[in-house]
């Protein structure tokens, strides 16, 4: 079961582009998990009075939406067919590096300012507890001056308490498009702390198991662990820089207000790096504590053969002196022969067992 | 007992937020230890010649204190009641992230100005011998014009020294707020030198068992700290920016004057998270110590056994030899066979023996 | 075979230079791999409705490259022949230093401006799947104000795709040299990510081998991918700043547009840094499974060899006792002598393998 | 003897502070080591002509130092009576703050720059080869206009160089006060050589040792060793930044020459940083390599254990065999059935001997 | 043979200063090997069309060259003379510091900027092939408007072929004196790379031997090389910053043209330090593997111990039974008793050896 994970950890690190290789750049070629599913554009659209939701917006609207005062929020289920990417890009005016990027599901977390828009990516992390590993998702997020754009691999999301603000007209609703990015930002970086419980427990539970039950099992989950740690850190580094260039650089896109937010943001996403490099070292000190109590298990196991051996060895020889068939052996003949061998048996292993005490060794 | 130990340790790190994914920002949700114990809010007022001291401030007194001269000293002992937090928010006109981090009671050490108030953030940190661990409470301090506010987890704190101080009219009352508040930090950080105090003494015992009786549960115990100082680490190296911003940024709240106390505190953060560095790797060198330890003990207990078994094997072989019951064979008929052996017997240990020492193995 | 590998990765590091100490700088002597191979100089000219492509060219079409309005772009597949590249070097107006740095193939990826022009090394990699080892290139790009000049060591590169964009008459054929310049090194960076895909291919197949089959070889294949880590961050290392100066600084041969799209594959720079960290890490990590699978499998090992010699010494010895020939030994003549031992030896057996249970050794 | 120094290390880490914990900033309580030996004041006033050496100066005395143009030197042998430090500090114009670290006497190195005069904490260092520790002693350094104000832990120190110099009317009484600063801090950086020297031969003897006649108490040493590292470079650290701020400051106490002179100190504290480092290095070397020794080691005591086992059990099993007492056992009667069971015995141990051979475990 | 090389190791690091502690900056006093040899003083003087070459140059001599238009190299081998330093730091105005130290042979790598020169201070290394360990010598080089003074510790040097140069009346003739202070750099870098070569043709040279017959031996060299790398690090390592700021420094003495040839140099420097650095990790690595052969090795010596015993153990005791005296034993009179234990025996070795190769332990 470990391997198979193992195949997978690699893809995840470098996603395979031999299709893309050598094609030029703004060529919209999908890398990322196939699939045909239709791709449902979603569209909420608002003010302080009006809020309205269609599930799947034909394309002459969206062309409108860069003229109203409305906040609208396209969401897009799904980046496997270009061609869509492609036409939602001409509407809004998306650089081709920015489209190209949306459909290469491997991009590090970023944050690139274009003339009038800024262009977010992030990694959904979600654990899986089926089998013990951290899915990642890619999520694009373009703020326009009245709109956000989102895109994600997979339909399911965690923005269904943003919905529920945006429904229940909450403070969301008299804000504009800036808060609605930070509000999705939010969410995301809180779903991490999900994930981290999660990770947390495992970590947990994987502790008891290895100070009650070491085993090789064990070593092969901290190790299983260690390497999950590996590729969540390569996730959430670069949400630090992302999140403290948002919450710093003066752009026009976002105000003063949402700034102080996205500084909160900011700080969650501090305590989920620093949390991630915990666990490791958590890690890194199970892993050096089963290695320890491997050493001990064997010292113990050495200790007790020794024992055994020292004292049976000399016993067996003298047994063995006697059993020897010369025909001249004085002592076989000695009336209290057998008995006095006894008692040189018995007195040899009083010896050793003085000797054994004597190097703290009778401790067991 | 060092099990259960470990299950809090991982819930220091990631503070169970199920409640709060996904709400709005501004939501107070308390996350934290819960409790039901009432929440007395305490104000000491003082100027130069006056000291008034109310146990259980009423509400509208609150609201007087903003337009006072004198200075005002709020303390809360629990955030588990957000109402309440809430209202005292309002009155003093806190931000609502300000409100949600006072009530969210996992937050990194942090400073935060806002328009008119400072807002930081410290763990205050205590070394309970009960079950040798560090226990972290929040402390949030908010620095306004004329009043300090602080807000802890729990009642019970470290500022009775303070208190003692303003009682007994010293410089302190001719002082302004933000010496107030300097004089809080500066409590807290002077607590922080106990716990290591005490944390000291309890590595130099583990090092002196280490040495003088090392054991699994030695091991067990240098994992132990070497976690918890994992966990001291990530709550005091945070203080060390608080503190450099403190005394560093020109704010118009904190006086030149306060500056300097401030760089004092300064100093003694850096030398507590040096410290606490240096007791880590004090562990780790008691590790490497106890691996190094259980590697020399091994190679003891192995050369036991393999003089032992070096020494009796040939012998039991030659004893095994005329134990044979061949009918024809002389040495057993001959009149100094059994002699004979013994004197092959006896050259051969001294064979091996001679053989050891050159090893350089004898000198047990 | 592993052998010879390391040979050669040593001098990977540090390529003979006796030739050429003490030489003056700007004398061109080559330093890499000596060839007599002939060295084509391929013209490649456009703008957007003109292509023409010289297999050969000769020097005097060189010298008018400086006074056409058209994009030139001249590849040189070899170095070998400093006069060669001295000629061109002249007509081109470059400075010694630069002719220098061509034929030395051992530099380090980096970028300098001179006066008129661009001059940036970079390393071409490929994994090569025959001995297991990643083989590097250099490539010098020289950007001038309408030209680009690319030398390479050897015939064979990963420009077709471009050359096939150039041809088709594409968007590359609209824009400058700078945007061809950057189409080549975004050849070279996407080129990494095919050697990523082998290298991260043949990790996982050693982790595989690792935890179904760890023997001796595997550590050598360890360690020896650990080896080629080095190196290769060592190449690519330097190629994250030299990206980074491009598509920040300020330059006049590069025009905002292309920034952008240099920005891209800065990104992309920074992703193949982070993966060859992260196959680092996991052959650490893998190192330290394969050490404790030797400390677990010994630990077994032992075990086993414990439980036989504590469970056969008593025996031996027992039997040994009944097999001395004293003629006085009462037990040898009782009628259930022989049974009452078989009775004792059992239940040695039995106190041995309950002392077992206890210690939880039984279950092998 | 080495668990002695363990409790006194980690007393150098924190100091008790149980009495100082909550008191006023300001307030003078001595941290440190408790003496009742009387504090001497000796006061060295010169100028180009004239020098003055008084032991042990009086009060009214030191009022008057603030107008004249001499320069002087006071010096304070003992900062454990705090009146005293007080009664200096109101004479000389000194901050709280100041007064306040002065008898703290666990202070990192640092510089604070107030209003008039510089105030700058060292360590003094030397290694006591009684029982080959680092001892440390804490030296304020107060520049005024005019004055040197030096205080010390304990009688006895490396100035007396310094006072020669002063007494034999060379350069340094043609300089200014920030001169004679200098002098000092070259004093104990030189100082440090010293210490740094009888380090290194400590570790060379210790380096010997490890070679030819490792033992667990060469194990202790370099634990011993490794520690003390720890502390000197907690102690050595600071002084870095704190020379590179006096070398490279704009301060109008300090003369653009004699900053010239601070920054050939600057470099030999660079050093004394690099040397503490490298010998660290150069231990955690050693202990890697004692680790591997002990290795060696048990592997060699296991090929002799397992040599003799494998040579001796099956031989002694053959003896077993015919040993048995089967009334049928057709080989006994043999003619030749003893010398036959020599023979196979011989055929045994050649062939066991070829096998070691080749896996090349005869090469004892 | 290492033992005594250890011993020196430590002595580079910190050269014995007894004679100096205390001593008045600017005292010359000779920090090094002791000599008495004769110090030359050459002088190679020249213009675009003159070149003189005078092997012991006199005093007066050099007062004369500061005020010629033509550029003077002076080369002093042996700086064991401090009133020799003296009198040419005098005629040439070098500060006191500087001649300190010009005769402390122990300096890091700095560059120092007077008033009208520069002070470069350089490590000449080089890689006794006869001892195995790199030798250090100290280059000053003294950079004023019209001359170059360079400094080393003893005859012989990397700057023949500069001289050659000279000579011949190529391009370095026509240059200035900043332009024969880079060809020194660059040559004493570009020997640094025939040292890396040396040095890598022997860690190749452990590396074969590591993997083809390991040895404690081959333990001690990558030890030795270990603490080698050591050393070379802290002298390269400052080289970087120097060069970095020679050729990044606005300073009036180095022409922009100038510069650029030593940003040259400077990549030289860094691609040494990270060889450097490589070669350490190469060691490192090295040593793991070490390591893990040693417990591989053990653990396949177990194995044979095991089997071994396991197999013999159970047939020793089969035939110890039937050895015993009893009278009684029914075993012993039937007609196949004899062969029927061998059956038993048979069918015991049998079923050890499928037990054997289910753990997969028979594929020795």
């Amino acid at each position: 079961m470990l391997r198979s994970k193992g195949k997978r950890l690699a893809r995840k690190l470098v996603v395979k582009r031999g299709k893309k290789t050598g094609a030029a750049p703004g060529t919209l070629v999908h890398i990322g998990r196939e699939s045909d599913a239709a791709v449902p554009v979603r569209l909420i659209e608002y003010d302080d009075d009006e809020y309205t939701d269609i599930d799947d917006v034909d394309p002459e609207r969206i062309a409108r939406l860069r003229h109203t005062d409305k906040v609208s929020w396209l969401n897009v289920d799904g980046v496997h067919k270009p061609q869509l990417i492609e036409a939602l890009g001409k509407e809004l005016g998306l650089h081709p590096l920015v489209m190209e990027d949306i459909v290469n599901t491997d991009q590090r977390a970023k944050i690139e300012d274009y003339d009038g828009y800024l262009y977010v990516v992030l990694r959904m992390l979600r654990f899986s507890e089926e089998n013990n590993e951290i899915q990642s998702e890619q999520l694009s997020l373009v703020l326009g001056p009245h709109f956000v754009l989102s895109l994600q691999e997979e339909p399911g999301d965690v923005f269904e308490a943003v919905r529920d603000r945006l429904r229940a007209g909450r403070r969301i609703r008299f804000m504009q498009a800036d808060y609605l990015a930070y509000a999705l930002l939010d969410a995301v970086v809180d779903h991490y702390f999900v994930m981290l419980e999660q990770l947390g427990d495992q970590i947990e539970a994987l502790e008891d198991e290895l100070i009650a039950t070491p085993s090789p099992d064990t070593l092969g989950k901290i190790h299983h662990y260690k390497r999950e740690m590996l590729l969540l850190r390569k996730s959430v580094w670069p949400l630090r820089e992302v999140l403290s260039r948002l919450s710093r650089d003066e752009n026009p896109l976002i105000s003063p207000e949402t700034r102080l937010f996205l500084r909160d943001v900011y700080d969650h996403a501090i305590h989920v790096v620093e949390t991630v490099d915990t666990f490791r070292e958590l890690l890194v000190g199970m892993l050096d504590l089963y290695m320890s109590s491997v050493g001990n298990r064997m010292n113990e196991v050495m200790k007790v053969l020794t024992i055994f051996a020292t004292l049976f060895m000399p016993l067996t020889f003298i047994a063995g002196v006697y059993g020897m068939n010369f025909e001249y052996m004085p002592e076989l003949e000695w009336r209290y022969g057998y008995p006095m061998v006894w008692m040189v048996m018995i007195a040899t292993v009083i010896g050793l067992v003085v000797f054994f005490r004597r190097r703290g060794w009778l401790s067991l």
